[in-house]
């Protein structure tokens, strides 16, 4: 973390995150009231105007504090903390919004008008929605956080702006209704006669209720529109439904095939190698250990590990190479005394695999095309005599694999086989005949470590 | 199948499958039974406590015999058969949560007080639905395993949670009507005045009635909430469905993407060379081979195999061309007398293909820069003379095709047409002319077969 | 097509085929009037009832039919015409599900039973709908026929599933209501009290009414279920719906996801190149030729081709460019007394290429990697000179590009720039030169051509 | 822009564009109003009729206009200006369509008939919602022009078929109450018994509220079918809002896709990273470079960019790295005085690649593969001695680094890591020397330049 100037509040500290996480809090608590004392106002306690003011007040705070603050700038990704830049910025973006949104209205106007029920300052308020942008901003951050499931953190949005627009649009509803001149001729009205007598809960749940089963498109038609302006509202609303419901469709529809497209992608790869079995007659011990394989990969090595690897820059590849398999090369009896330039260079050429147990690692009479080192399982050295395989002894870890065939150049004289899981380092022989070419000295001492352990 | 110590009993054993199916059916009576009885005890006869207590033995003979049953190793794959660790890993786990869902609450209270109607002990009772990760754990095995078709097991799933939401739901609905005070201000008593006389089968019906409407959105409103307690729950199950629902589709929309994607894929194929054809105006004979050649590629080989096979290391490959080509190849005059070594190398090069009738292999004056050998099928041997095509010959299972152009490096004398669905083995002329300079001797032997055949 | 023996009819026959038609026709008959017959008999006319013999008897010759039509094994893709076999495959197949779905058992009964108005025979008459299986086969069918939109097909599909699903629980549920003991207790007769007296019309539309009220989750409620047999069919049908319109959402977006993708591909190519062209500040000029040529390539080939002829056999890539190219090669002055084996040789290493007006196709002083031929369009010629372009000359149709430099092995002296639409065929100088050196005498004729020319 | 003939007017002329922008908006206003007419007929005031001979009127000039527009041809991508050949293509395709829907029906019928309320001249009135082609085909235009956002078109071409198609339905659906002889039994006369009374507003309202509560599935049951002809008009609307629905969850499902890609395809991948760095163990240091890369890329590159630059031609690749690079390259000390042929050689094979902070560019030791030329950045020269790492000097924009161990063959004696977000330019090892033998003399003035530096 960077040193700041004085004054200025590092936005990494932990305790602006607090504020942050604070603030959202305060920000969800302003989306709940807001449109509630929008639509029941008159039927509100004289508290929550008080606890508004306190809330405006933090907003307030967090206006002051933005000035020092730094920020990190989009084309250097640098983060600027000059007093001047940091305050042209606020001022040129949000900060006319983040005034208008925090300015208590609703409390001046009850300073001067005790008992105003117009809906003209009313409006004012609903600028405080405008807060609602922190929680915007803050679920497209975790939506690229990895530490957070993205399943999770994109139903959690979806299932906030759908109880958001629930309770506006009860809100909304109810108002029309409150408003309308025959109490007789409105949606709650036509089945609560009374509905300006009852308490506010029975009256929001009931607003909740009509809210959700238009959203739903359940609808079950015990409370419906009575009078145009509510038909107005109910053509608008059920057009925003249908957009929400395919979109939050949509999103499932996303989740679930990126969800099950691991378990897929195994599955085609199981059956494809089933079925070429099948068609081919391959005998069982073959196929299982085709499956066996498969399996392994996807829980070793999942989808996009290699895809990820391709992109990173060689000296990348390289250093996490030398870090894994550095040392282990070093002490394999073949490289005994080697130059560690030598090592370094066979190494970033080295390719990792797993295998499964009882797996055949290379053939008797294969071509020796490739080196195997064993960092970790155990292998069976097999050779076929008198047509029965006969086991010839054992390699543990650490040990090379196909040597002798790769250094004399013959057909590998023993099939290796694994008897537990085992990973193992592979390099091609053209790759190291060129590095032991290119490295004269080294080679010839890999010559006489070989020569001595025969 | 592993030698385990004595008293164990092996998680693959037939018996322990046996026994494991029958618990999955008496959760599913679990899953049905629990929430029945939880909202229309006062109405149910004696009869299903029993039953209960005799489930709840079953499950308790599963706790006891869970502590013999190897478990397999997240990490290692292996089998554990230690006792202690068994009981450890069992008892810091589900031990605890499988005792309560176990334990007869219900039974022991009505031992205390026979007429107790209370809700109190009766949400322990629902501790019984724990149970259900059994089902939903050998739902994620199904999942995985090839056997079970992938959609059935899909819908399987989604169709036994759809249908224990609504049960669910419906005895929960029934439960909130059944305890409110006033029963005509109830969504069942609204229609039916006098519904706790009515019997349990009519009462149970209008219930699911009520919870599949809702689910389903279809929401016909003869049924609906009267009272804000039933709003309230009715809010909350709608949310629910709409989630639901859009988990279903998603779903579907997976299933249905996943399935047609083959169909596609060929008619994206077949289209891409249908409009090749048209637009290059090819001859008819040419087009109705291309055509006939991808049909064929789809029927034979499927979209993944290759993909599958490539991911296959080394050794195994060389296994599975060993096992199939091995005998034919060895069986060809030009490979007489060749040590087995050199056709396994020779092998493991090899391709397969796959070629419809009156398809082309190889053409006159094409350059030889591959060997075929005819695994089985038929073949005409063609060539131009005095402009039109002329049969020379025909080549039978197990022959050499374009090994004179091979051997003697001049363009192929002849076309070699399939006059049946034919599989042929390839091998790069660049590679078997390596193999042979690498085995002197073998190359000796086949370059006299060849002047001994012609 | 295949000669076929005696008293056989080929599948491939045109009147065959057209009888088949007519019989998929019978069968949506059978499909609409098999449900309105078992839930409104009693009202039906007596007319009905003969058609009905009538279709049953053109099944009874079909059934006859198919012991003549031979049939294609699916393993060998032969058509089998040996009588014995035939009659084997169909009697151990489908002969006695379509004996049953043609045996009028309606009309023997009525012989017998003149005022029955039982369920029981009525049971049987619904074995007619085992028909269908003959749509289903032929939608399978003409989902893989490229000559038919897949869209198209499958939305017919989809369409029939829908209008048969509400047709058959449209009657059902009439049925149920019209056996129900207590007319007014019936979701029709609550609102139509007298509706055994209505006509048919009346009552059938207001069943499918109800039906697809319901099918689309819309449930006004004017028609809603009145007892507990109605409860569980309206349940049941709601169930079946849910999966329903899931599974038609999932085909919607399958084909929506299909349709749009050729446009969005295409976006996506033309929003990354202007992208590229912004972030790096190109000229105005290189970037609108950026854009023509993705243009100019997604009219041309689409986006599947290249991988369709990558899946197609050596031979038959070679035959197409054979066919394509080897004329305009041949007429070529450089290729001039060259053999034609020669020429194949080297069309088949040749590649086509569209460029759009006013593209480069070779820039002065670039490396001489390939040998380019114009097959149509027009080139200028051009060459800086003084920090100007000057055009040097044009090329026509059929003349090299670019020989200048490979032949020479020099740095490009002229860049090529195409005036109108253009084709090209282009080589690598690598291959030309490994073609030219294999062929010595050909090699020779082309180096005296050039020699000539310059 | 080409020369046009006389009297002909340019489709790319900016005052058409305005001409065209001004008949989508009458295309807009004929769309709303010809229902409503068709449906509200003997409502309306006499000013819409007049209104409507004005429109009718512009299309009429639009017939004309037409006449004197070249189109372009759709094979040969060119204009076409004969006025014979404009005619000949306009009078074969819309020309009859076009007259038919402008020709002004109502106002003749008016002048002969007064007071003609019945539907037969209606009918044709309809014929003018053959115009909206015009708006379908500026669809399709504006989803291929990549200035426009994809979903924002999409949705608004989706959000216009809805608004028709309830605007339309709930016209239609008042026509038929409005002619049933009962005014009690239809929809809106069951609820408003008096409705022909009402004013135009309130009715049209209703209607609007009736059809979107249709078409949403949301279906209160306040308005209902209460006739067979209403049944069979709901029936074909619901059928319709079925497949609508499904089309648009469809298309919602496809932009949501395609939107969430970027973010998952990041997603994946760091969690790919993250995964191989745990189960590796790798040191907190190589994850972070790790990471840091991989979030670079997505902002630098995104994911098509490379995808594209593959499919453009050669020439037209080596133009943008001769502009982008040609200076840079040339303004290097080892490339002093040599041949711009040689520098456009080197270019056009020359790679560029960002790197984050603090990431290593090559590490000491390895193998000079690569040469690299820091275009914008910083870099750190370190190497290890005494087990520390040391800094030995920065290299500044424009030097060349590597270029000891490439020249001389020798493993690189630093290790290079930036300091700032860097772009560096990479040509491998043997494509430079290949370059270098090929042009002999600039080969060996670089030999020279690089003996000078040292």
């Amino acid at each position: 973390p960077p040193r700041l100037r004085r004054n200025l509040v590092s936005p990494y500290d932990p305790r602006y995150k607090v504020w942050e996480i604070f603030l959202i809090l305060l920000v969800v608590y302003s989306a709940w009231i807001c449109p509630l004392e929008f639509a029941f106002l008159r039927y509100l306690p004289r508290a929550p105007f008080i606890v508004d003011d306190v809330v405006n007040g933090f907003f307030a705070v967090d206006i002051v504090l933005t000035f020092f603050v730094p920020y990190v700038d989009s084309k250097s990704y640098l983060l600027v903390d000059d007093h001047k830049k940091i305050a042209v910025r606020y001022l040129s973006t949000w900060f006319a919004f983040d005034v208008c949104s925090t300015f208590p209205f609703q409390s001046i106007s009850l300073l001067f008008n005790k008992h105003d029920h117009g809906l003209g300052l009313k409006f004012l308020n609903v600028l405080r929605l405008w807060r609602l942008r922190r929680v915007s901003s803050m679920f497209a951050r975790l939506e690229k956080d990895i530490r957070f499931n993205y399943a999770v953190i994109r139903c959690t949005k979806l299932i906030s702006v759908t109880l958001f627009a629930i309770h506006c649009a009860g809100c909304i509803n109810y108002l029309i209704a409150d408003r309308y001149p025959d109490p007789r001729r409105t949606w709650i009205g036509a089945v609560m006669p009374d509905f300006r007598e009852d308490g506010l809960w029975i009256r929001y749940v009931t607003s909740l209720y009509w809210s959700i089963t238009t959203m739903t498109t359940t609808g079950y038609g015990d409370l419906h529109a009575e009078n145009s302006r509510e038909m107005l509202f109910g053509i608008a609303y059920m057009l925003f439904n249908l957009w929400l419901t395919a979109y939050l469709i949509g999103n499932m529809t996303n989740l679930v095939v990126h969800s099950t497209s691991r378990t897929r992608d195994f599955r085609d790869m199981v059956q494809a190698a089933s079925e070429f079995a099948a068609r081919n007659q391959l005998p069982q011990q073959i196929e299982e250990q085709m499956l066996n394989h498969i399996c392994l990969r996807f829980r070793t090595e999942g989808l996009k590990q290699q895809e990820t690897l391709d992109i990173l820059p060689k000296a990348m590849r390289s250093s996490i190479s030398l870090y894994l398999f550095f040392p282990v090369v070093q002490g394999s009896y073949l490289f005994k005394g080697v130059s560690s330039g030598f090592i370094q260079q066979l190494v970033t050429e080295m390719q990792t695999e797993y295998f499964a147990p009882k797996e055949d690692i290379m053939l008797q009479n294969d071509k020796p095309s490739d080196l195997y080192l064993l960092v970790s399982g155990a292998v069976d050295i097999l050779a076929f005599l008198d047509e029965t395989e006969q086991i010839y002894g054992k390699a543990a870890e650490g040990e090379l694999l196909g040597e002798v065939g790769v250094m004399s150049n013959k057909p590998q004289p023993f099939t290796f086989r694994t008897t537990k899981l085992s990973q193992i380092l592979r390099i091609g022989r053209s790759k190291l005949m060129d590095i032991m070419q290119e490295n004269g000295e080294d080679g010839q001492i890999i010559r006489v470590n070989f020569q001595q352990k025969l």
